[in-house]
């Protein structure tokens, strides 16, 4: 093989498992190469991906190490994304009456979300988390794309104890945007004592809902080490929870003008 | 820039989104190069990625036409996936009575089941579909890394109609694994009327549910052109709907003797 198709064969295999360590073995192994060629490739490859944008590929020595491929993204990059996130939102035609909007569309949409997910990724990488935990359902499909970035395991917060869940336990909680009393149900199985999640959700209004996954991760001595939500409503300006990162914050909706006040966070990193 | 850097970028960039048409133009303006380099560069990229394995690229003449990156899986890697996804499943601390698995950390295992998606986008590929359905919960991560495999946006059907959900239809329909009727509701503006949808599920018993979002669907007049589960159960043999992939089967469950009957399917293509 040459190096032109190892170089790209390697890019391919480690973006494809975004912070999942390769021993440098591996590369050598499939491509019955010696390790100084390999070092190049991974340089040249590392080099690329840069130039591609999206991240760069990190060198880990020593025993246990190896090379990843960690994901990050630029700040005009972030900006663009932010704009066209915000650019979306802000479509009059989203407004439903009540200050909710319709955004599945938008947090169904895995382009856009996997872009928002690096942006939670780089946010959170070094936190050491040991899961990704949301509540269904709106924000599953962006938790399960910094599941991936992260190389993570995601845990889904029920709304109601499901039987093929097994034994769960349940907490209830104060939502604010739906002005009730809600309820969480977790796996017992689904987390282990004493580790550490990062928390991605699609919308925070008072954080309410927020904090009930913290509080029922709680209930595991499982600790919150990062809060990402894509939206967050300016107001109330008070949260239940202090320390969270939002990608755009949505300020007034205007029912009779028509029009969605929408911005992104200029402050995430 | 080098060509070995450029083919690593190349291959970044195509595998970032898989499926998405980029104009050659896009490159050549990226990379400031000539359109015979980059054709070059786009024929090593694809020698490369065949060799990391997990897809090709595909060149699409004619105008419109471009460069994407298709997701495939070869014979070999999908049978070391289905028996790695079997050994999963075979763990006997699943069982949780009345035929009950926990599978909750499988189907959120996101390095897993990034790979069955791509059995899936292999097998439904050339379906023509606009849009992957799932209903919630447990489907969604898998649903949404198929939808991110094809570049095609994600329906969720929920249980509940949902105030930010907009106007919704519902549907009753009855669930066998539960023996119960169940209840299905789509957001009206989720859907073209008229299009086509391939439904992704994580489990099929007797298929209700599979039928219930086919039923919903066709409310739409959206129409199913393939069905995608991670497992099926073997029985009951005769399921409410006939053509659907399955990943495995899930034979007899013994609660006694505490052992899992599962299997690959070794015809999915």
């Amino acid at each position: 093989m040459k190096r032109t198709e190892r170089v790209g064969a390697i890019v391919k295999i480690l973006t494809d498992s975004p912070n999942r360590l390769y021993p440098l073995q591996y590369f050598c192994d499939s491509f019955s190469a010696a390790k100084s060629s390999i070092s190049e490739d991974i340089n040249i490859a590392d080099t690329a991906v840069r130039a591609a944008g999206g991240g760069f590929i990190e060198t880990i020595s020593g025993a246990g190490g190896g090379v990843r491929f960690v994901p990050d993204i630029t700040q005009d990059s972030l900006q663009a994304l932010q704009e066209e996130f915000c650019r979306r939102i802000r479509d009059s035609r989203r407004i439903l009456g009540g200050g909710f909007l319709y955004t599945s569309d938008i947090m169904f949409d895995t382009h856009l979300i996997n872009g928002l997910s690096i942006v939670f990724a780089k946010k959170f990488r070094d936190r050491g988390a040991d899961y990704i935990a949301t509540v269904e359902t709106k924000g599953i499909p962006l938790a399960s794309m910094v599941s991936r970035q992260l190389n993570l395991p995601l845990v889904i917060i029920r709304r109601e104890a499901k039987f093929s869940e097994g034994s769960t336990v349940s907490i209830n909680y104060f939502s604010g945007s739906y002005d009730r009393v809600q309820k969480m149900s977790i796996a017992k199985r689904a987390v282990i004592p004493g580790s550490k999640a990062i928390i991605i959700d699609d919308f925070m209004r008072g954080g309410g809902s927020t904090k009930g996954i913290a509080d029922i991760l709680s209930e595991f001595e499982v600790s919150v080490v990062g809060t990402g939500v894509a939206i967050a409503s300016t107001l109330p300006e008070k949260k239940k929870i202090d320390d969270y990162t939002a990608i755009a914050f949505l300020g007034k909706v205007d029912e009779e003008q028509k029009t969605i006040e929408v911005f992104p966070n200029c402050r995430i990193f």
